[in-house]
Parts: C-alpha cells; sequence; structure tokens
C-alpha cells in the first residue's frame, strides 16, 4: 500500500492518450496495477482516467516524475491531472452535531482500518459526543454555534482546522457552511443528505418522504457546494418502506443507509477515486 | 379463486373493530384466508384493513351480506368500505403512445394468467402499435391526436372506453389527461413514471437524471390526479447507475424498471390490494 | 412500550379462529395494535398468527387472562400459543471470538435503544474485546476453549450463563456448540452464518464463494440446531461482487451484511415476530 | 457500432502489457473507446484485458492487424487472445422445453435491437411454442426427445445447428446435453439455473427453496461444462420472499428473475465482455 500511487487525468479525448501515459509509466519503472478510463465521446468528449501504479522499482524522484509527466505527457494532451500517494495519510476533520451514528460509523471503520486517513479531529457544536470520540483517541473540539455567534464560530472553526486538513466530513452537520468555507474547502466537503437527492432537500425529509407516501427512502452523499444539497452526488443507496413505517421509523431506517453511504464515499475519495466534473462525479 | 372475496375497510380506529368484522364473516360462513390491518395510531387514528375470505359457505346472498355488513358493523364504526369479488373480473383499457415495452409485458403478464382482469382494449395515438396487440387478441383502437383535436380526441376516448371500464393504465402514454377524464376515473387510473418520484417529475427524467448525476434511476407507478406526476405513489423500484451510462442508456436500463414497477402495482390492484387515503396509499 | 403485549399462535387451520382471539381479547379489554396471520392452507393447513395489544385497560390479571385464554380459546382450537409481556425485557448473552464486528453492532445498537432487551454479559474464548465490551458498561467473561477442555469449557459456560438467559446469540463464535448446550436453549440460540446459506456451509464460506466464482455472497440468521449451518432460516441478506474482489475484500464487504443481518433477526426475534415451524420460520 | 473491435488478452501479469498493446493500438490508427483490465497479482499473477477500439483509421487490414499484433506484441507476453468485430454478428440457437418466458424475453429483446446477434434458430423438444417464435420471423424447429431416442435427436440436434452456430443458449431447456454436444460448444454454451448457484443444483430448486425455508431466492446464469450446474458463473439475481410464498409464487417470481439474469449473460457475451478462466469468468 505504501508503494501505491494513483494518477488522475482529465482532458479532451483524442487517439493516443492511453498508449502515451502508460508507456511513460512503464519507461519509468511504475507497474501499473488497476486503469479505469472513461470517455463521453471517442471523438473529442471529455477523458477521464484513473490509474494506480507501485513504485518500488521508479527510477526517478517523486518531482522528477511530475516534471517529466508534465512536460512528455501532460502539456501535450492538454491535460487537467494529479498524482496522489498512498503513503501521504489524508487528514480528515469530521464535523458533527447531535446525531453520533455516522461519526461513530467512521470512526469504527478507521479504527478497523478501513480508512486510509489520519482523522485530525472532530469538530461538534454539541458536547455530547465528546467521550464517545475520546474513546477512539481521537481529539474533540467543542464549538458551540448560536445565530448571534454564527460568524465567531466560523472563524474558530477555520482556526481550529488550520492548514493541514485535506478533506472536512459533514457526519449529520446541522450548519449551513458559509460560502467562505465552501470555497477554502472547494471539492474537498464531503456531506451526508439523508434523503434520495435531488428528492427532499433542505430540512427535515423524513418527514417530507413521510408525507409525500414514498416506498423507498434513500441517503445521498455528495461534495458540498455554494447550493445547498446541489453538489456533486457521490453515492446513494435506498431502503424500501410501506405505510407501516411512522417517520420514526424512516428516521431509524435511514440511520443505516445514511452510515454506509457515507462511509463508503468518504472511502473512495480517500482512495483518490473521484474526478469532479462540473456538477457530477466520475468514480472509478 | 372464483369464490374468494376481498373486504376493504377505512375508518377511525377503535377498540374492537375486528373482533365484530371477523366474527360477522364467521357467522355469515365465510372463510378468512388473508387479513391485514394498519393503524396510524390505536387510539383514534385511521385504521385500515383488507380481509381476504371464501364464499362457497356463504348462508345469504351477496346483497344480504352487504346490507347485513353495513347495518350490524359498518354504521356502527361509520366505515368506508366495499368489498370485492374475484370473480367479478375487472375490465382494464391500456392507454399508450410510441413506447411498447410496458404494454407488452401487462399483455404477456395477462396471456399468463399473471393478471386477473380482462383487457377490454387497448387505445393509442399512435398506429404503430396494432399488430402487436392484436396478436394478442384484443382489440386496439387507434386515436389520434393533435393539440388542435385535443377535446374531440378526449371525448372520442370517454366515447370508446364506454361504461364497462374499471381501470384506465397508462402505459408510456405521453399525452395529459383532461380533468374531466381524470374525475370520471378518479382513483382508477394508473400511470407510470420514468423516474424516482418525487424527482423529476414532468417531461424527460432520464435526461433530468443524467443531468444532475444522480447514482441511481427509478421508476414509480402512481395513481393519476389533476396535479401532473403528484397523485398517490402505489410502488417504486430503482437501478444503480454510474458515470458510463449515456441518456440513452439510463432509457434502456428504465425500461426494464418500468415494465416489473406498472406490472406489480397494475397486479395489486386488480386483487384489491390497495386503499387510497389521501395523497398516499396502504399497499397491502 | 411497556403495556404492549404479543399473542403468538400456531394451530390447525379451520373457520372461526380469528373472530375467537379477537373477541376474547376485546372483551377483556386489550386493544389489538397489530395483526398478522398466515395460512398455508385454509382447510386444514397450519396456521400461525400474531397480535400486539395494549394492555393498559385489562380488566384481568395476566395469569387470570392467560388461564381464561386457554379455556375458553386454545383448547377449543388445540392451539400451542405463549404470550410475551414487551415490559419483561428478554435477558441476553452474547457468545462471540475474535471478530468483533457483530458483537459492536449489537451492543451500539442496544444503547441506542433499538434492541429492546437487557443484554446480560458476553462470553468470549478469547480475552482481546473485554475493553470494548466493559465500555457499554456489559460485563465480559473470558472462558478460554481448546481441544482439551471443551468439556470443561461447556460446563463453565452453562454455569456462568445460569438460569436468567433466554436468548444466546453467537456473533461470530467459532466453537461448535455440544448438543447439550443446544438442547438447554432450543429454539433460543442465533447464529450468523457468513454466507448465503445452504451454500457454502461450514468453515471458511468466504474462500469457498471466491473459489467458485459467485457474483454475489451473503449472510444468513437462523437458530441453531443439532446439525451445523442448517437450522430455521430467520433473514438473509446479499451483495453484489465481481472478479474483482479478493477473498479478503470478500470477508471485509460480508462484515457489513452480517452485522445487519444479525441485527435485524435478533430484534425480530426480542419483539417476538417469529415462529418456528418445523425446519422454518415464520416471521412476522 | 459497426467499426467497433473488441480485444480480449489473457497472460501472465509482468510490466509493460497495457503499454505495448495500448501503443501498438495507436500506431495502426485503432482509437481505444474502453478499457478493462483486471490483475489477481501485479508480480505475476494472472492478467486479463478487454479493450474496445474502433476501426474507421486502421491502416491495415484486419488480417495483418492481428498478424502484427501476434509478432509484435502477444508473442512477446506469450499471451491467449482473440479480436472480435461487432460487424460480424454472432449466430444464436435459443434451446427450450416447455416455459417460455425465457425464450420470449429474449425475442423482444432482439427485436428492440438490445441483443446484437442473429437468432439463427429456436430448438424445442415440444411443439407449443412454434407459433410464438414464428410471430417474430424466426425459425422453429421441433426436435422430440425421448429416453429412448436420446442419441438420435442429438445427433439430429448437431445436424439441425450445423456449422454456423456461436452460442447455444438454454433458455429453460430441460433435457441434460451429452459430454458430446458440450465439447462441441465448449465455452459457447449458456445456460439459465432457477437457483442461486450452487445452493439448490439440480431439479425443482424452487421446491428445495421452499423447502429449505430461505429468505431470498436466485437465479444464476452459466457456461455449460459437464459437470451439472458447475459451469463458470456469468451473472447472478436475487429476490426476497418470506414464509407467505408457496412454491409456485415462488416459480412465478423466479421467472423474473430468471428472464433478466439470461438475457444480461447472454448480452454480455454478444458483446464479447466474458473471458473464462479455469472454473470462473471475468466479466468486463
Amino acid at each position: 500500500m505504501n508503494q501505491t500511487a494513483r494518477l488522475l487525468i482529465t482532458c479532451s479525448d483524442k487517439p493516443g492518450i492511453v498508449a502515451s501515459v502508460t508507456s511513460f509509466l512503464y519507461s519509468h519503472g511504475a507497474n501499473i496495477t488497476a486503469l479505469d478510463q472513461h470517455s463521453t465521446d471517442a471523438e473529442g468528449g471529455a477523458f477521464f482516467m484513473r490509474l494506480e501504479f507501485t513504485t518500488p522499482h521508479l527510477n526517478v524522484s517523486r518531482a522528477a516524475l511530475e516534471q517529466s509527466f508534465q512536460d512528455v505527457v501532460a502539456g501535450r494532451f492538454s491535460m487537467t491531472w494529479r498524482i496522489a500517494y498512498a503513503a501521504d495519510l489524508k487528514s480528515v476533520a469530521v464535523l458533527v452535531s447531535g446525531h453520533d451514528h455516522c461519526l461513530l460509523e467512521l470512526l469504527w471503520r478507521h479504527s478497523r482500518g478501513e480508512l486510509p486517513c489520519e482523522i485530525a479531529l472532530v469538530v461538534s457544536n454539541h458536547p455530547a459526543l465528546r467521550d464517545q470520540v475520546e474513546r477512539f483517541d481521537t481529539r474533540f473540539v467543542h464549538l458551540p454555534v448560536t445565530p448571534q455567534t454564527k460568524d465567531q464560530a466560523e472563524e474558530a472553526l477555520l482556526e481550529t482546522l488550520g492548514d493541514r486538513i485535506d478533506l472536512l466530513v459533514l457526519a449529520r452537520y446541522m450548519q449551513i457552511l458559509s460560502p467562505r468555507v465552501v470555497s477554502r474547502f472547494s471539492d474537498r466537503i464531503i456531506n451526508i443528505h439523508h434523503s434520495f437527492l435531488p428528492a427532499f432537500a433542505g430540512a427535515d425529509p423524513y418527514r417530507q418522504a413521510h408525507e409525500r407516501g414514498v416506498k423507498i427512502v434513500g441517503a445521498t452523499a455528495h461534495y458540498v457546494t455554494e447550493q445547498l444539497d446541489a453538489g456533486p452526488i457521490i453515492g446513494q443507496d435506498i431502503a424500501r418502506v410501506s405505510h407501516r413505517q411512522s417517520v420514526e421509523d424512516l428516521k431509524e431506517i435511514g440511520r443505516d443507509l445514511e452510515r454506509q453511504v457515507l462511509a463508503r464515499a468518504v472511502r473512495a475519495h480517500l482512495e483518490d477515486r473521484i474526478i469532479i466534473t462540473g456538477n457530477k462525479t466520475v468514480v472509478f
């Protein structure tokens, strides 16, 4: 794992891309272990690619590899690209309010080694979850938010997060982040919404679902943008319900969905499987 | 099957309902073979019940049974109720435009004995499906509709349907029915909408879904009301998709969903399993 | 909840059962809040019934109600029956070996109020999970088992369990219980098997599944009988897999299945929703 | 579509394969439109690859391209490989007994353009389905089989099939093919088994499932080998059931599964998405 790197590429599709990229990696001693590509149209559409390669036999430094890739391949095809190294564990901050189920699922999976990251801290606007978080030897910060103190609270949040956070996970965080925070962590905030988006955006989606009488409820993990519940969708899952379920029942059923959907989305991000394109995602 | 009857009840919940209903049926020689009930709240909520019973040992006529039930039980509990007899096959008209998949699924299942009804006729605003329908020995009527002739076309439709149709099934019928038709067949028109309602109501839902980048698509069978795509939902199903699917792919995947969801909803209606309550359904 | 009781009935089907049972309950002031029934054949088949009723207006004691039910109703129809009172929380013992995921799911759900029981203790043949269990304020007992000490270990187990345990949950317990333990807790031991039974019974089912090249893996919760992995099935669930998953991947995917399937089965048992009939279950 | 080709490769994994293959195709004017690969172990495991490429700009003939690929790439890596051209529609024979649902699903999907093949003929040991087949303008051959005439019937079958059939689809064909037929169409016979294999192999799987009391039933499409129901699995799907379903109900639910699973498997074969490896499949 520690010698694995991932190359993510977006560009216009034209002949020769795959040959150029794979030949480049081969010539530098990188051994490709996984390769996914997607093209919206072979003649001039958008092209997306994810390669996983191992680096033990690399014949150059990381910096030299990246510089050379830009010069030899990426420039020629006008690629947007990045290489992520599995050894550089991403640093994650989890934001949470009163509901503990998504948070605990993340902490539990992390403790089992299922989430390749460092959970740097958990921030909550409620103090109640401190004990549960600290049991996992994870730092807990209580930052109260009131309508009057929203601005200062966000200031404190940004300060607490500092410069080293790679990913913000909103694990049922009930505060709306200001554009300032969203733009600071652009494409790096994952939220779990407790409905099958775009149905039932906004508040109290299980109540909305119950009132509409749907026969299936869902949960959606998505990147946060300035438009509420409208960012690029990463993953969704559903459960069947019937007239028998009350709003409370839907919430309980939904908890299991939310836990799974959020954990899978966070993992896909941590494994560099996601490319954002416009308001959508490619998840390899 | 021919000696099966179904009793559907809606009333306010209070003690003694089940005992009264089942004792009444027992005393008249009806043998209960299935019983479902649902209460939104045991103390004064809404109460729903479906009983299936066999009638070979009935000691009274249908008319006497029903009159007696009203006098002895239903009046006391202020019930809304009806009895349906399986031997009285419902008469169904299917409305369709250019897409044949839902129509053929219904015809095929009917021919296998999976849909207990008589398919009286198929009406289409296109002539193309005549041959396929007539192969099933089913009457096909072509009623063209243009923006200019919409009123006359509806007139002709109502005349063609006549007085004997119990259920209208919109098997991808692309015309919006006027309030006049909807109210004439109130609670007796089933539509298949090719999205997971309430997401993507209206036109071209697969294109909408593709543009939003959802990871799951769906289909919804619902009763038609005067508000477009907003009537009581009967059933829904979904399929997982990814960035790889084009709009055309979604349509193809959707066809399989639509076929199944519509066929199941029609069958539930034909077996008298559905009680409409407000804008929702109880499906026993 | 505390005033809820459940009546479970098995007998031969014949006319009048539902009327008799519901009239009896009504006459004693019990308000039926849920009713499910199932008949394998209306003319002489097996009949199963579950009623949930509230007892605040009961006009007799529990003992008198039960005696009267036997005298007035159950005797007449030769019923096997029992009444369970939700206020009498069942006492559960969880047996576990090295894998913690099923155990933690049960403890977590119990702490959230999703499992109506008392978890009296956790017994493990490994010491490793003591800390995790005690964090939930739950008693942990380490009972080592070796091939040489199996008999004494079972003796110690029976002694530790004592007389007050209503349900034994094998949450990935890797020891085979002797017939002596199984018969002592007959119909009251739930096991989670990590395959879609009856496929891949026995050891290492994920390896078996990988070798067979299945495209779906599963998990099965069942009651334990003397025949290994062959007892009545309570619930099953599945996940799709492909050639891409290694045995280790299957184990990880399977963990999520096992957690959910076991938790749901235990809950169904605790809510008195299960009637065992031969080697099958009716789960209402 | 007509200018699409697919290259399928199996070899030992070692560095440079992807670069060599894609560079070769690029240098001959082939434009790669899809690429999937799978490696069981990057250091010496088995390597599988499927490329889809368009040929309008090919600068050599098919024969020259293939000869050159063998000389320049395949030989070097000891590859097993083949190129399939979408324009060369595969010729399919469907074998069926009394159940029509799988057959009709295939004919219907073929008529909609969802199955890229020519359905050369349908062979049945019963005469009943002739009309339904001929409605699709498809040749129907009735070849009766009795225990006494099994050998001659197989002789007649092989003669009827002739030399031009690429794929045999057993759409609920209730006769066991002899090793002679199986080896003649090695890796080119797809069967639908009406259970979730390896559970309930052999006869009457829905009855077996009902007796075991499973809570999920399934269907499995697989390649036929000389061992009954034990060949490489292509695809599987499931449906949830409960104590309420009789054996007849399971058969009806199963029909919908079988139709879908078989159609998807046949399509994957026709699109050259399947590589058989030992007793498993890689389905790209």
